[in-house]
C-alpha cells in the first residue's frame, strides 16, 4: 500500500510505492560497460603532467605546484556561471532574467586517474572533505554570493562527463530554489518558534532508529522518512551548524570516513550505482539561523523520473525507506569485501 | 553567456548555460539499442488476445468489446496510488502522512505493439486524445479527486517498462506540487487582478515569436522562455480552459494533428528521443479560475540532471531555448521523411 509523506525539514511530499518497484521490465535500462580505467591518462586534463589542458589553478593541497599533490580546484572549463558582469538583476527584456553570475569549479579529487572516492587512504579523503570545506570559506567570503554547492557526479548515468575522480564547486549570488523553499516552510509555522527542523528530525530518526544507517559522535547517516528515489541518504550534522566550514579538523576527519563507508555500503548494496551527492549549506541569512543546517544528500540514479513526476513535482519512490536503511545496514562498509 | 530565467507561469527559475552542452564527454550515455518491435507480442498485456493478462478493463472504444478496438482503458497492475480506504489524512505516527489514495490507470493507445504515436492514422491520433479527455471527465466526476494527469514515458531512459504504446493516468486526492505552486505564485502578486499567466504567456510570445515552433487556430507549441530542459516544448489551448475535457471535438482533432507533428519533429531533429510528456491540468479550485490553464508540457530526456540539481533544486539547461525553437521549426513534422 503506497502512502504519501511529507519531508519535515523542507514540508516537500513525496509518494512511496513500494509495490511499483516490482513490476517487470520488458524494456530494461541498458547495462553499464564495466569500467576500466588506467592509474594515468595522457587525454585527461586533471591528470599529473596535464596542466597545459586546464584553465588555470586556483588551489592546490599541498600548496607549492610541487609532485604529490592530494587535492587541486581548477575553473570548470565549461561554467555554467562566471564571476564577470555583476550579479545584479537585470529584468525587463523578455521577463524576469538574472546574469548567469557565480563562480563553477572543479575540485580534482586526487592525482590518480583510477582511484575510488571509497577506497582512497585516509589522509587522502581527508584532503577531499578539506577541499571542500576551503572552498566553501573562501567562496562564501565574497559578498555577492549567499550560497556554495559542492556536489558530486559518479558515473555516466550520474551525469559526469570526465572519469578522473572530481567534485564541483558552484557558487551562487541568488539562493537556492530548495533552499528558498525549505526556509518558507520553516518559518511558515508560527509554533515553530526559532527551532530547526533538521535539528528536531535527528532527535526523532535517533529516537527510533529504523531509518538510522550509521551514528558516530558527531554525525548520523539516514535514509530519509520521505525520501524521494530509492536509497536516498543523507549525511547530518548533529551539531547546528549552517555550512561545511563550521567544522574543525577532527570532526572532518570523522565526516570523511563516515562518507567513505556510506559510499562503500551504496557500492557493496547495489553493485557500484551511478550516483549524486550534494553538499547543500543551510541559510546563510541572518535572520534564518533557526533553519542553517547542512547536509549532504546522496541519491543513487536506478529510476528514471517520468511523465507524472514532470507533470505533478511529486516524486514517486517504489521502495520503502525503512527496507533500505536495513539493507544498508546490512551491507559491508569495507571496500575491498566487495 | 549564461543566465537565470524565470517562468512567468509559475516563478519557477531555471540556470540557461548553453556553452555547457559543448563540453566533450569522456563518459558518454550508453547508446540505444535499435528497437524492433513485432506487431504482436505474445507476452504483451496490452496486445490483442492477451486480456487474461490483464486485470479489468474499465473503458475501451469503441465500446462492446469487439476486435477492431482503437483504445482501452485498463487499471495499473502495479498502481502508484489505490481508491481504497479514504483520501483521509493520516497524520500523526511518523509524521505528516497521507493514505495512497487515488486512481492508475493505463490508456492502451493502439492494438498494434510496434505502432509509434507519431505515425497513428488521423482517425485513430483522435480516439487516443478522445480516450485522454474521457479520463478526465470520468475521474474529476469523483468527489475526492482534485487532479487528473494523464502522461506518457516513451524509450526505457523515458522510463517505460513496457514497450505497447501506452500512457497512463493517475488521479490524487490532494494538488499536486507542481500547481500548487504555480497557483501560489499567480496569487502572490497583487497587481496581478485575476489575469491568468498562461493567457498572457501566449500572448507575449505570439508578439515575439521567437520560440513558437507552430501555432493553429485553437493551440500553440513553444519552447518556454524559461526551459528546464533540452527542446522541452508545451502545447497550449489558445483558449482559457482549466482541462483538456473543456474542449469540444474539433478541437480535440485539432490538437491530435498537432500533437503528432510535435511529435514527429521531436522524432526528426532528435533522432527518436526518449521523452515524456504530461497533460497538466489547471487549478479545479472555484477561486483559481485565473491560474486555470491547462497545457501538455514535453520534455526528452537528453541530459540526466546531476548533483548540482539535486541539492539547488534549479535546473540547469545546456541549450539555448531560442535555438531549440529554431531547429524544431526546420525539423520535418513528416515522420515518413524521417
Amino acid at each position: 500500500m503506497s502512502e504519501l509523506r511529507q519531508d519535515r525539514t523542507s514540508g516537500a511530499w513525496v509518494l512511496v510505492a513500494p509495490g511499483r518497484g516490482r513490476r517487470p521490465h520488458q524494456e530494461g535500462p541498458p547495462a553499464a560497460a564495466p569500467e576500466r580505467r588506467p592509474a594515468f591518462d595522457p587525454a585527461c586534463p586533471f591528470c599529473p603532467g596535464n596542466e597545459h589542458l586546464l584553465p588555470a589553478i586556483i588551489d592546490e593541497a599541498p600548496a607549492g605546484h610541487a609532485p604529490g599533490w592530494l587535492t587541486r580546484v581548477v575553473p570548470n572549463k565549461y561554467p555554467a556561471l562566471r564571476p564577470e558582469g555583476g550579479p545584479a538583476q537585470a529584468a525587463g527584456r523578455d521577463g524576469a532574467v538574472m546574469a548567469g553570475y557565480g563562480h563553477h569549479e572543479v575540485i580534482i579529487e586526487t592525482a590518480r586517474h583510477d582511484a575510488d572516492l571509497a577506497t582512497l587512504a585516509d589522509a587522502d579523503m581527508v584532503a577531499v572533505i578539506r577541499a571542500c570545506r576551503d572552498r566553501c570559506l573562501a567562496l562564501m567570503a565574497e559578498p555577492a554570493i549567499c550560497s556554495v554547492l559542492v556536489f558530486r557526479n559518479h558515473g555516466p548515468r550520474g551525469g559526469a562527463s570526465l572519469a578522473h575522480p572530481h567534485s564541483q564547486v558552484i557558487a551562487t549570488a541568488m539562493t537556492p530554489p530548495k533552499l528558498a523553499a525549505a526556509r518558507a516552510w520553516a518559518h511558515a509555522d508560527p509554533t515553530r518558534r526559532g527551532r530547526c527542523p533538521i535539528c528536531e528530525e535527528i532527535a526523532r530518526e535517533l529516537a527510533s532508529a529504523v531509518r538510522v544507517v550509521e551514528a558516530t559522535a558527531r554525525f548520523i547517516v539516514l535514509v530519509p522518512f520521505a525520501a524521494a528515489a530509492p536509497f536516498e541518504q543523507w549525511i547530518l550534522p548533529r551539531e547546528h551548524l549552517a555550512s561545511l566550514a563550521g567544522h574543525d579538523e577532527s570532526a572532518l576527519a570523522e565526516l570523511a570516513g563516515l562518507l567513505q563507508r556510506t559510499l562503500a555500503r551504496l557500492g557493496t548494496a547495489l553493485d557500484d550505482p551511478p550516483y549524486n551527492y550534494a553538499i547543500e549549506p543551510g541559510s546563510a541569512e541572518a535572520d534564518d539561523a533557526s533553519c542553517a543546517h547542512w547536509r549532504l544528500r546522496i541519491v543513487p540514479r536506478l529510476v528514471a523520473p517520468g511523465g507524472f513526476e514532470l507533470g505533478s513535482g511529486l516524486p514517486i519512490n517504489p521502495s520503502c525507506p525503512e527496507e533500505d536503511a536495513e539493507a544498508l545496514r546490512a551491507a559491508t562498509a569495507s571496500p575491498d569485501a566487495r
